[in-house]
């Protein structure tokens, strides 16, 4: 994870490229968040997944990267006064918080469309054909609009206890959180120039661990320790959140959460990939992990 | 224009695949903003370049939609109360006074993301070799980004009266308005197969009408007739905005005018194009517009 999440912030230092003319303040605003940190999971998905069919670590890292500046973008609108609100974001202090509310809706939207850049320049540098190029372009575009996390975000604002069921709860979830994941895995694939079984079994598994991961969320809102989390928790209560521990209490969710990461593991262990190992060690600390 | 108008909004009756399992209210308020017209110049340029060298239609309407969610998103952005806070667009009541300020912003960046699936499925669905495709995306990428459009409106909320000289004004203009015209000249050219050459006319083309075409806005906003502009003018006076008649007046602005759409004319006169004829006559019309 420090490996990945070295190289990770190597690469940001250089993302945008030097010669472009761009407002300074624009740039301090995305890398201010960029730079916050936090587990940089979904990189390290991307990474595994290509690894463990013996992809390029340098096209991995570029893929990463803009995973990682999409998940930033989504967190930056995500805390604005019109949605959740947030002071605080990983022990700092919000985009908006530093920079105003003009320049943070700005720098999510220079951050969501960069991202795009950093993949489809992939081909031109010479790191991957344009036909895998165009399909992580293609993947990340669905997994990350509308039909996706910038869906679930609206179901999620839309969900209400009383009237959202666990079904409901499910579509939630899978698109406010497993999308991005299940893109990481998959692009991860791509990268590596996977099979199209390889690809459906890498899916499976970003689906699984996607929702173990939100479930585990959910969990540690309710019973986790703040000095670990670095954040306030209780906050799903506060807001009238529906959760899976609303819904099915916490044993019941805990279980689940075992469950779909057993389920993710097997997917993974018969795809006939050169080494699943990091993939499976990452299934297994997501269940585990109090932070 | 008409045509084109109508080919584009029969493909925005079909742009978001009708299997996907969207929250009902994301894509209404999609919807709202894409709908309510106006000039759709940036779809003409793109079918205009395309149709120059002889590109296909089918193709050039798909690249025509990208470009205008990217548009419509940033006009949805742009109006926020946080940024330019106008409760009108077009006649019509802007976005967020429709449905929220949340909505607005989550139906902005879903727009900005799904313009990249249109494109880069492009190669997939068969109309763009791979090559083309992850080039157009690329491009919108670079001209819609933090370096392209973005950066532009960072320069612009930055602009005042008294601190910005000509020089950035011409960044904030470039930036703001024309990257966006640029990339639908070029994008294009693209899908039609153009040589480097032709691309590098067709940008110079892009540059200079679209440099012209904010110059003829803020003249309009000085002079404009109310009724057929369809909104308020006298804004850039009331925000203290810089203009090009705030320095250098009206008369001279219409001759910088005048002179962008002649240098941008013999741009593409003399590219070895099919047919100049309909950039030539968009960069004419540009020109002579009064709404």
């Amino acid at each position: 994870m420090k490996e990945v999440a070295g190289e990770l912030e190597a690469y940001f230092a250089e993302a945008f490229p030097a010669e472009w003319d761009m407002p300074p303040a624009l740039l301090e605003s995305m890398k201010y968040s960029l730079d916050a940190g936090g587990k940089r999971l979904r990189p390290l998905l991307v990474v595994a997944a290509c690894e463990s069919l013996g992809g390029s670590r340098k096209a991995a890292i570029r893929v990463a990267a803009s995973v990682e500046m999409v998940h930033t973008y989504s967190l930056i609108h995500d805390d604005l006064p019109a949605m959740d609100d947030d002071d605080l974001r990983r022990g700092k202090p919000t985009n908006h918080k530093v920079f105003g509310e003009a320049m943070a809706i700005l720098a999510g939207d220079g951050l969501l469309t960069h991202a795009f850049y950093v993949v489809a320049t992939l081909s031109k540098d010479g790191l991957l054909p344009a036909e895998a190029a165009v399909a992580i372009v293609s993947d990340l575009a669905e997994y990350a609009g509308p039909r996706g996390m910038v869906g679930g975000q609206v179901a999620d604002m839309e969900g209400e206890q009383g009237t959202t069921d666990l079904e409901r709860l499910e579509y939630i979830h899978l698109h406010k959180t497993s999308d991005l994941i299940m893109f990481s895995v998959l692009a991860g694939g791509r990268a590596a120039g996977a099979t199209p079984e390889q690809l459906e079994a890498l899916r499976t598994f970003g689906r699984g661990i996607g929702l173990a991961f939100q479930i585990q969320d959910d969990i540690l809102d309710l019973v986790g320790d703040e000095s670990k989390l670095g954040k306030k928790t209780q906050s799903d209560v506060k807001m009238e959140k529906v959760t899976y521990p609303y819904f099915l209490g916490i044993d019941k969710s805990r279980e689940e959460v075992r469950r779909l990461s057993e389920e993710a593991k097997s997917a993974v262990a018969n795809a006939g990939l050169n080494s699943a190992e990091t993939l499976l060690a990452i299934a297994d600390y997501l269940v585990e992990r109090d932070r």
